[in-house]
């Protein structure tokens, strides 16, 4: 049964649908009409509800992906085909620590947060106070914030206050400048992610992991595809999202006394 | 410090690395020589080891993407640009409770169960009892038999044990054939995922979960592109895996006996 | 020097250009201000020009792909990255002589004709005959009506009236009613080549094909992928054209009588 | 009726397949049997031959994506999916005159021949001579040799001998420094192109062209997605080429005086 402060994916169709979260009175308004809160509470997840126009909403249970997409913005998101991959590709799992640079929208935060629960950590960095101040509101919304941890720092000066993590993730415009610190506090033998979108960033990122003792140094783009399932015919959508960010991993190795 | 009975990646290059599990005495045999497993015992992950011929290994926590990859294998495998695009379409998270047919070889139930634990579970089913024993021998090696739970039946005919699972993840051939099964083992407004190569199989799964009361079918295509970083020059690799499964997820909706 | 009559681009950025045809007298107007014609009559290629406003453009040659995207549209259009893939998987040389169905806007047939000049002949079938009209203005714009016939006609009922042709180009939504009258209008050995949006349609003209004697029947898919190139990096474009169409091709082979 | 001296696809399946060039007398051998050429004299395209084992070849026309395909290598060559493209983004028409550096292998002067024939012009330079003179070779072969004209050069010391030509190709690893003698070689307001695998090349190619006055500057990827077409379902193909070339395109404005 659903109640109030849970999150419902009010769900028409892939165009409209509407991640809210259920309160006690007044009623979310839609360009289809409006659908009062007390028509959710009670029902169940998989049953419906109609605006006054006739337009009937599933109330589904949101995924990862919708909570992720669906973050207040102030920044661009990491999306779910690029956070999904790095799940695989670093160290996450229930219980782990990381650190996150920058918060960004939180949305990262969110995925990973889901992950390293009930007991693990989700270390935060972000530079830009009101940057962070929105992340924080948007993990305490989808009550995750028991297993977060926020900084308003700029770790390239300051470095990181933990150690012996299991992954560092970066998504800021310079993450070379972060890759020394990154590896301070990184647990030995384990990975790191960065998250770059042009070129040059990704010249200049994978030479400083280099540089500074990490090895299975990687590239990788993931794209994703839609297809429309039409009963005239299924096909690839016409238009996609052709590019988000180069997603780089590394593993911090014991080399970097020889080097220098 | 690396203890016997962990898995350890020893990596040389993209080309040459090995997932092994380490053991008290012994030793591991590759083209390139021999690693005495005395040599790795007592070391720290990030530290490196050499052959009689002077091949340098590093030793490398392996991250879930390299042990989904490296399971020894009887059928195909789910990659993982498709296991993490999954995991946030549908509802795994610590703790929950996950049906996934068939067992394959165990890389997806390895994938799963690393992320539901620690109180979480994985049904896993397989009609072929040889497949079922190597996932089972899979999934113990990894040291996650503690969430699994395998099942060698066909539950196109017996249906599913469990009941309100969080999430279904069909692989099989025939996936239309369980998609009634699958729908009274789900929770109502909880989605479904399913692994199809051809448009054929989409087409009839897609339509069976139309005809069975499911909403927000939607089926995706993950790519996944790698970059040289060579000194010389960033690009593209020359070739790529082209095309592994078209992904489907769903929603159950309570819709079904309106239909009847 | 150019003259009035002729084609130009008046290019001042990718987003905004335009395809003009030069006249003696009057003058373009575009939301960046107004060109006189006299302003363009009489300057080279490669010079510039400027609105009132003080917005310049360059007067480029409109290269084919310039042609092809800028047609009169009253259909879906053929795009350069699936006609330059067909000029070389079917037999299309200067003097060659095809058969196209349909003409839709004349895009491809522009391009067709392009490359068959000056002795060669495109055959170009349409039975919609607004859409007809709407390509051969098109075409005569373009002045390559010296090499262009246009049939309004439906060949699924009446064939072609061609025989021996090079190459023949299918671009209707059943082309498998069409293969059998294309067989009999294209020389033996040689290729044709259909255009279908959806898989369905894709495996019912390929097993068409099949039916009818055709081999190496292959499908393909061109995707085209843009770049940004700016100051602060290189990286893909973010959105792009995912899907247009499925290219088939296929041999007809004597090979028919057998199977009857 | 097939006459010695044509070129013959001898098809059996998309895997086993030859390109040949018919002689009077002799056979071609292969791995499934011999097939002596006077099977094939006097027969039609389309027609079939079978060898001593009974594997049947079909007689077909080969495509200029063939002939492109089968040049005697000694370089890499250019895949029709790049060459269709660049056809339609530059001025190659019946009757153009070109110029290409460098010469490779010839598949990219066999394209341009066959469509600037038979009044055009192909200038193809090469300044490593034993590539020239495979390409000589090749180009004779087909008899494309009539409108090509090779020179063994290096045009960044020397430049290139024609002056208004309709469009010049850079296929070298260094096309910035031809970017000059392009400039002298190509009508104003007319299109180059160029194609480079890095995107260091990349970036250092284009601001070269923009130093030197050319505007539209454009960088293109084109990918082909093959699909099976079996019985049992289509699909896309498991293993594709990912990369080969960015391609580049800009046109020859008159505004290098200005920046001087």
């Amino acid at each position: 049964m659903i109640k109030a402060g849970e999150y419902v994916l009010l769900y028409h169709s892939d165009r409209i649908k509407f991640l809210v979260s259920v309160q006690e009175n007044g009623s979310f308004s839609t360009h289809r009409g409006n659908i009062d809160f007390r028509q959710i509470t009670g029902k169940e997840y998989g049953d419906w509800v109609e605006t006054q126009y006739g337009t009937r909403f599933y109330l589904l249970k949101p995924t990862l992906a919708d909570l992720a997409l669906k973050v207040k913005r102030t920044t661009t998101i990491v999306y779910p085909k690029d956070a999904g991959y790095m799940l695989l590709q670093t160290m996450i799992f229930p219980g782990a620590r990381v650190i996150e640079v920058g918060s960004g929208s939180g949305a990262l935060t969110a995925v990973l947060a889901s992950f390293v629960r009930p007991h693990g950590r989700v270390y935060s960095y972000e530079r830009r106070p009101e940057f962070s101040a929105n992340a924080v509101d948007n993990i305490r919304r989808y009550k995750l914030d028991d297993v977060c941890e926020f900084f308003v720092a700029d770790p390239v000066e300051q470095g990181f206050q933990q150690t012996d993590v299991d992954a560092v993730f970066l998504d800021v415009p310079e993450p070379w400048a972060l890759v020394r610190a990154a590896r301070q506090a990184l647990k030995s033998g384990y990975p790191l992610a960065g998250l770059v979108p042009t070129f040059e960033q990704l010249r200049r990122f994978t030479s400083a992991l280099s540089a500074e003792g990490f090895i299975r140094i990687r590239a990788r783009e993931i794209l994703e595809r839609g297809y429309y399932l039409r009963e005239t015919g299924i096909r690839p959508v016409d238009r996609m999202v052709a590019h988000t960010v180069f997603l780089v991993f590394a593993h911090k190795a014991n080399i970097r006394n020889e080097q220098e």
